[in-house]
This record gives structure tokens, sequence and C-alpha cells, in this order.
């Protein structure tokens, strides 16, 4: 099939980080989107990324960002650049008219993100934050689970744990430890998405308070490398995180209710890339004499055809063929779950820089 | 074997508490140690407790405490009254030269606790909460990998939940909703747990600073129902935990170090009581393209012969040996642990009590 005559939803990559290379194979994985270009400050770094990302023989490469949104093919940008470039080249896209798929943490705090929800409204075009595990079968399934009355009862205490060990190199030299670049370090990194699964198994309501634990952990130029903080839900819910680039690969959330228990290992990248697994608890009660328990916790495992990755593309493209295709309007629900996120972000942030002080959510 | 006739340490029994039925078992299961006497307020109650759990037929019954710690053949107690209590019995105990096994919580608070200890250490008399997990090897095991600089590496975060759904008939009348009773609730029934496995994983240090989190749950007496805290530690450890009446069945430790992490689901109370499962991920790093892992988790499986509650009165039984037969000296370790638990409890108590401000922790 040549590029004219495809009806898939026709995706630009803004700049060649390393993530755009998993999300590019997802791009082309999923059965309703294609590449058709790609943009680097460097012409020589865009063709080789095409080259050795298996891009499509028509696909443009390009020395400039600026070239992507301008071509007028491209229906839709992928735009992994650090956040701080963000909101310019998230806006620019809007204004051209190009549907926005765009990496986390998506800006530096919410007044940048409304900026860029604003414009893709304005235009008219899909925004989506690429928070891949939302897109998982899985991530349905466990919500099946914390959403049933009679197996998990009502939510009351969620924790999550992302962090790696970055090592040397990056605590050097990774853009997620510059100010300029990812201002927000670990907690717009891995943070985001601790916040995202409590947000998730709090049904998208948003805390009354945030509190940061003491204490957190920075480079020399105030970059946060480690951090944690409680929030607290108005129904009573107490949800705590941890996120850190100083600890071993570890991808936590543990879901209590009032008679279950849901928990899962990994859950932003499975361990394994066809199916997932999560563990659940129910009605579990001591036996005889407190030795042991009854019933045992049971394992669940979620086959996926598609890596999330690629789910999460299929989703975002199927909002665009809608809105490009069918004249749909633009899907509301995920700019308001990645605003929602960037609100508590910002609060965790502001507890932090309070000294560990309770803030106050506004809605 | 008549009674006269035993080397084995000789347990009294103070109160016949539903927990009392399975520390009988595990003291008749312990390969050092048996029952001579049990003890309530009512003569009933103690004659039918010695019938329902199998104890030698020599041992008393007695319709009062007090003929408990009159009986010379009684070497040591078991205490498991209610927390109010436990400062008048305990003390008298050591006084009449028994050794005290305490149920927990163990005291009130810390100052209460140094009563006890002082008289214990008065009396020589070996002192020991009933903190069973402890003494699974399991435990040992545990420590091992987290003491294990290649494969662990330094702790950096530690997260543990103790809660159980208790039921309405539990929340109107046990001890440990009552404030004349258990006044601590649900941090000294699930909470102390938790605490200890915090101090457990940090090395028995104590943290500088303990913070309630936001907000914790009480009944109309002002008994705590459900509560967190985050526990910061010198060296930049951050632990949260949180405990609870309300929520389903559930016992996690989660154990974070910068190559390394370690969970266990069942740590209070395994699900099986022949072997304990954990869980080790080691070194772990993101796979090409972070697409899973290498290496994936490993289950461990630990296997003991004796439930740990057994193991529990045999460790202690093996000390009150050392010190009747062979002259030794009391045991300072687990007095230590023990305070350094209730000394964290009553932080977080104070915290809640100034409203989640932290608290710094006195040495």
């Amino acid at each position: 099939m040549a590029e004219a005559e495809t009806s898939l939803v026709r995706f630009g990559i803004v700049g060649c980080a390393n993530i755009a290379r998993k999300v590019s194979r997802a791009i082309l994985l999923s059965p309703n989107s294609t590449i058709v270009a790609v943009g680097s400050r460097s012409q020589e770094k865009a063709t080789a990324f095409a080259k050795d990302n298996g891009f499509p023989p028509w696909a443009r490469t390009y020395g400039s960002y600026d070239a992507v949104l301008d071509d007028p093919a491209v229906d839709a940008v992928y735009i992994p650049l650090p956040t701080s470039l963000h909101l310019r080249w998230a806006v620019l896209a809007a204004r051209k008219k190009k549907h926005v798929l765009l990496e986390k943490p998506v800006a530096l705090n919410v007044g940048e993100l409304d900026k860029i929800l604003a414009a893709c409204e304005s235009s008219g075009v899909q925004y989506m934050d690429a928070t891949m595990w939302m897109h998982h079968p899985r991530t349905a399934e466990m919500k099946a689970f914390i959403n049933d009355s009679q197996r998990f009862g009502r939510l009351k205490a969620v924790h999550s744990i992302f962090s790696y060990n970055s090592g040397p190199d990056f605590l050097n030299n990774d853009i997620r430890v510059k100010p300029d670049l990812d201002a927000l370090g670990a907690l717009g990194d891995t943070g985001w998405y601790c916040i995202r699964a409590i947000l998730w198994a709090a049904g998208y309501q948003l805390p009354k308070t945030v509190t940061a634990l003491r204490d957190a952990e920075f480079n020399e130029a105030g970059v946060i490398l480690s951090c944690g903080a409680s929030l607290l839900f108005h129904d009573g819910i107490l949800a705590t995180f941890y996120c850190s680039f100083l600890s071993n690969l570890t991808m936590e959330i543990s879901a209590l209710g009032t008679h279950g228990f849901l928990r899962v290992h990994d859950f932003t990248i499975p361990f394994q890339e066809k199916v997932g697994p999560f563990y659940v608890h129910a009605n579990t009660k001591f036996a005889e004499l407190s030795i042991g328990i009854e019933p045992g916790p049971t394992e669940h495992l979620v086959a996926t055809d598609l890596p999330q990755e690629a789910m999460m593309v299929k989703e975002f493209s199927s909002l665009v063929e809608k809105i490009k295709v069918h004249g749909f309007g633009t899907d509301k629900i995920w700019p308001t779950i990645s605003r929602k996120t960037q609100v508590v972000v910002d609060a965790v942030k502001a507890s932090i820089e309070k000294g560990f002080e309770p803030v106050e959510v506004a809605y």
C-alpha cells in the first residue's frame, strides 16, 4: 500500500528520543496507524532513526521539528521532547491542526498544560498523554475488580512505587535530571505513573490534600531524584506513593478495599509483553486459630495480542479517525485525566517546596 | 513423663483470650516447653480452656491470675490480657520471678513498658513480646537478602500494610476497640507489626521523624480504627505503613533497595503453616526497547517444621533455660526491639494527636 492510499492515521514523530523507538514500533504495530515523517534537529539523526526503526520507505525525514508540523500528510504527532519544550511544540502542532500524542510528563505545571489543552480544543484536535499502561487490557480487568462491591468493597488505601536505578551516566547526563529540560525529575518521570495509578484506583476524583513525605532527595541542581507523598481523598481514601531514580526497578500498585485487595508488580511495563498478571485477595479471613487464611489469593493472567503501547496508539488513532473521517468532536476523558495527574504532580512539588506541609488541591 | 520429671520450661497462661489458644498449642508443640497452669477470672473458664486446648493432665486450673503467679512450678508466664492490664500483671509476674512472654501491644506507652522491663531486669527474668513472625525461618532469610550488598544494595524505602476487616461484632464488642482495655486500637494491634517490620528492615535503628498520615479513622470512643504514618531515618530511608480494622485481611511488606526489591504477602501469618514464600527482584533492568525486564523476580519458599509461634516459644524457652539451668543473664535484644517498637507506636499516636505534625523521636 502506498502512502496516498492509506486510510490509516498518519503520524509524524517530533524528536528522536529513545522512547520514540518504542512508540514508533507501536505505531507500526497498531492496525489503524502508520508513520509518514520524522523530524530531528539533525537531518542525519532523523534519517538514521527512520532506517533503524523500520519506517515505511515513503516516510519523510526532516532536519527540523517545524517541517514535520508543516507536512500536510501528517495527521497526528507524537512528541517525545524534553518536558520544557512541550508547551512550545504541542501548542504549535495543535495550531497546525495536528492531533497530539504527548509524552509524559506532559508539562512543567498545569498552567502550561492548560495552554496546550486550550490550543488542542481550539483547533479541534485530539490530545492524549502517552501513559501506556492505561491501555493494557489488564488495566480494565483490574478496575473491574476494584469496582466489584462484593469482592473488593470500598477502596480504602492505595500504595504505588515506581523506581529504577538509573546509574551514574543517567544521573550526570540524562535530560530527566536537568533543570532546564525535565525539571520535574523523578516526580515527573516515575511519580507521574504512581499518581496516575492512585487517581485511576480512586475513580479519577482529585485528592483534597497532598502531603509530600519527608524527605525527598535532590541532585546538585535541585532536581528531584526520589520523593513520596500521601494523598487524602474526600471519602477517606488514603494513598501513598514513592518514586525514585535511585532504587531498583520496581513497579507496584497495591489497592486495599474493605473486602478485597489487589496487587500488581509490573504495572507500568509488564514483565512479559503478551500477558499481564495481577493478584487478587477477596473476602480473606483468618483460618481457625488464626493459622493461615482462607481463601488464598488468586492470580489473573490477562493476554494481549498487541503490546500496551500499540493499544495506546490504537485508541488514540481511533479517536483521531472519528474526528477526521466521521466528524466527531474530540474526546474529553483523556485530557481530563492528564490534567488531574498534572494537578497532583504540581501539588506534590508545592508540598516539597513548602517543607512537606500539606497542600490543599484546587479543583 | 510426669510434671515433676520435666526439664522443659513450664508455662502458666494468664488469661484465656482467644489468642491464648494458638499460643498454648505452640507451647505444647515446642520441644523445650510445656504448660503447667492456666488462670482466668473464672474457674470454669480456666478448666474449659485447659480441656479444650489439650493441656497435660497435671496442669492446674485457677480462678485467678494471682494463683498462676504463686504456683512454684511455673517458670514462665504467657500474658494475653488486654493491654491496659499488662503493666500490673507483667510487673507482678516479674516480681514473682516468672519469665514473661507478653502479648502485643505490650503496653499503652513506653513509660509503662519501661516499668515492665525494669521489673524483669531487676528480677533477672527474661522478657519477650509475642511477635510471632519474627521467629519464622523465612524472616532470617528475608533479612539475609536485605543485607546482601550485591543483590539488594542499600535500603531506600519500606512499606507495610496489616489490616483485617473485623466486622460489626468486633467493632462493637472487642477489647481492641475499647479505650479502657486496648486503647491503641488498630495502631497497637496491626500497626505494631508494620512498625516492627520497618524497624526490622532498617536494622533496628530508630527513625528520626515520625509523621502520621492524614487522616486516621476513629470509633466514637476515640479509638483508632485505621491509620498510617511515614518514618524518616537518619540515612534517608523512607518508610510508610497502613494499619486498619476496616479493610480486607492484608499482610504486606515491600522493601526497596538500590539494587533489589523484596516483597512478602503474608508476613504476619503465613498463608500456609509449613512454608513461607517471599519474592525477590535483584538488579532488575528494562529489557531492550523497555519491553519487559530482566531478570524476572524469583520466588523463595522457606519451609518450617514448627509453626512460627512454636518457633517463638522455642526461642523464648531456650533463653529461659539458659538462665534457669546454666545461670546466664537475660537476653537484651528482644526487650530492646520491643521497646523501640513501642517508641514508634507512641510517636505515631503523638503525631495523630498533634494534628498529623511530625514528631521527633527521642532516643
